[in-house]
């Protein structure tokens, strides 16, 4: 006998699976306890079919969904097409359908996860989704397997591989982001419309997903804020490593003693913290916790071979599950009541840089600004901008996101004075 | 009901465990589906009971074994003693009573581990160890996990956090090898005789147990090569740098066509290899595999805290299986017939440091040598050593294991040459 799978989708990770079924077939299947079958592949139209079955795949393609849902003999569906619809009204089929589900579709699942999850759980079936945050890095199932005695207090990702590429180029090589973007999209990293990567979305995704695991809260996808990297410029990467920091864009999750904050946005990472020798498409994600301390889970976040050894291992789990006859239990079993932390309550240092007219009396005035706010400055460069501006650069002490709100408020309402940028520094 | 242990030894990892029971005690019970009383605590003697009793811990403290052994009540035994025996005997007699147990000993388990694992198998009984490698970094679960889709091909890990401190000050300060083995004991980190730690021996016991997770071979201790950091001199650090290298002590197992290899030597790191930026007492397992790529664990190697987690973790593993009623299976299934690579089929880039008389011809001498083992320079400093005597650095081509001992002898045998020392390279 062997366990049947049905694919939904065979694009590029899809077409991964069969690659580590044939080259690892053995460990595989001594691991699944059982031989693993693609027994039916999703796809959109006859042309698809043909073209897929022109290129030498030999396997059973099907246009309708109903020959996967329908078939009795199909235990798992795999899920890889991506975007929320039709995903989502196949994946729910499915499980209404009786059969566990694979997915890395993280868009989907940081958005309705929460109801295919209870869907799952009613109906005493798997849903798993390693892949769908960090691709190749096995941290979901680390979070919910080995940090089960830990508690964990802040998680700081590099979770966009695209942003990253583009941001290593910035800090390594001093590209513009257009410099950086245009090569990002030659290579096929980003898409034509590369909004989701560079503006902090797809990560935002991620780090609702993370929260779920890390926290055992489940954070809505728009209570994280999400701040891109199209407004950094060569001055803020430069400065950045005048002052010993890399500019990377950071998802941050951290509890306080009010409750749980995401965002994602450019952060200020002292040189030597693990995460800023993450470069280019790689992703890592940082864990501070009261028993481990500090751990870091490094890989690549995309790419065929890797997302598909995620979605694979996902698939072996279930194999595993249902000869042990354990099946069914949620990916995460770790859940509180969510709490978000107020934001007078999640403190950061921050960056700020500042044109201010090139006359005396300029940085008084600045200090008495930010000291009316109560909030303190840690370090201050003064650069000549142009003729008559200066360029004021400030690293304040550890300030509330409240005192962000309205000091950028106020620096906003001076007319002499233009808010370049504002960005988070990872306090040693 | 409550799931009964009994810790065998209480020193600074065993008093970890009552902290994270304590102040993640909700999460541990969740996870584990019951809650965790450590029923019993075995200690040497009437005096450190007293002790321990007098410092304020209200355990049951025990001086003779089978108390423990002999409770039916207690399901979990949790040895944390260290060195071979009595851990051993009484490891061997908790299983013979049918308890469950969970180790941190890394020695006991290289050099032991077969017997005690086939024993727990015998008696259908769980015995997991995943603070032996890495302290803190759950790499054991995650390659048995996660990684069961992927196949390794190699792993390369600082596993030492004694001799990476000693690395960091000799690579980062420029400090001897004395100097830094001085500060080491000043703290703490390395014992009045370093040993194990300097000389790659704990290193080897690591790789011993990482070879089984990773390749499913068990290679024994004796078959890994271990090469320690004492004769590094400031000399081949600085030539390091000056070549963009970092060198650490590297545990490196790596399957070849004709099987699996292990050893643990100071090794030059490209500077911008993740590993290269693991300092101080910080460890990290760097695995390469067919699907992921290249993937990272990083964390403290050791410590009260993060052994305490992992052990933790292990006792949570087994608590839920006892739930499930799949308790018993091995830590690790991936299990292979043991092959051991031919040195012929072994190879890496290597460093040179020779000294030679301050004459005309040296390389020429040198070059010759090489060339009649049929091994290629890809980098060749010469530098003057001293008034009649200069030093040669050479980075090979890649080169066996066997050209290595060939060229080693030949060099060894010339009189007025002197080789000084001989590093791994890891090639780009």
């Amino acid at each position: 006998m062997s366990i049947k799978i049905g694919l939904l989708g065979f694009g590029t990770v899809a077409s991964g699976i069969p690659f580590l079924l044939q080259e690892n077939g053995q460990k595989i299947e001594e691991a699944a306890k059982d031989k693993l079958e693609i027994a039916k592949v999703l796809v959109k139209d006859d042309a698809e079919k043909e073209r897929l079955v022109a290129a030498g795949h030999a396997y059973n393609f099907v246009t309708d969904v109903d020959a996967i849902l329908s078939d009795d003999d199909i235990q798992i569906v795999v899920e890889l097409m991506g975007r929320i619809e039709p995903a989502k009204t196949f994946i729910t089929k499915a499980l209404e359908a009786g059969k566990h589900v694979v997915s890395a579709n993280k868009d989907l699942i940081a958005t309705h996860g929460k109801e295919l999850i209870a869907l799952a759980q009613e109906k005493g079936l798997a849903f798993y989704y390693e892949a769908a945050v960090a691709g190749g890095i096995p941290i979901l199932r680390t979070l919910a397997n080995s940090l089960t005695s830990d508690k964990v207090t802040r998680i700081l990702g590099v979770l966009n591989g695209t942003s990253n590429f583009m941001m290593t180029k910035m800090v390594d090589e001093g590209w513009t982001y257009d410099a950086a973007l245009a090569e990002a999209q030659r290579l096929g990293y980003a898409e034509s419309d590369p909004t989701n990567d560079v503006e902090g979305i797809d990560a935002a995704y991620k780090a609702v997903i993370l929260s779920q695991f890390g926290f055992g809260m489940t954070i809505d996808f728009e209570q994280v804020d999400h701040q891109g990297i199209s407004t950094i410029t060569p001055d803020d990467v430069a400065v950045a490593q005048e002052l010993g920091y890399v500019i990377k864009l950071v998802g941050d999750i951290r509890e306080t003693a009010t409750g749980i904050s995401a965002e994602v946005s450019p952060t200020f990472l002292p040189k030597d913290h693990p995460l800023a020798s993450v470069n280019d498409v790689m992703n890592a994600v940082f864990v501070e916790s009261i028993g481990i301390g500090e751990s870091m889970y490094y890989g690549p976040g995309a790419g065929q071979k890797p997302t598909a050894t995620s979605v694979t291992a996902d698939i072996v789990r279930i194999a595993r599950r249902l000869s042990d006859n354990t099946v069914g239990k949620p990916f995460n079993e770790f859940s509180r009541e969510t709490r978000l932390a107020d934001a007078s309550d999640v403190k950061s240092h921050y960056y700020f840089a500042i044109t201010t007219p090139d006359e005396k009396g300029q940085l008084l005035r600045l200090a008495e600004l930010f000291n009316a706010e109560d909030i303190s400055f840690e370090q201050v460069l003064q650069q000549k901008a142009s003729d008559n501006q200066a360029r004021v650069v400030i690293i304040t002490h550890s300030m509330s996101k409240t005192q962000l709100a309205h000091i950028t408020d106020k620096l906003s309402a001076i007319s002499d004075m233009t808010l370049l940028n504002t960005f988070k520094v990872l306090g040693e």
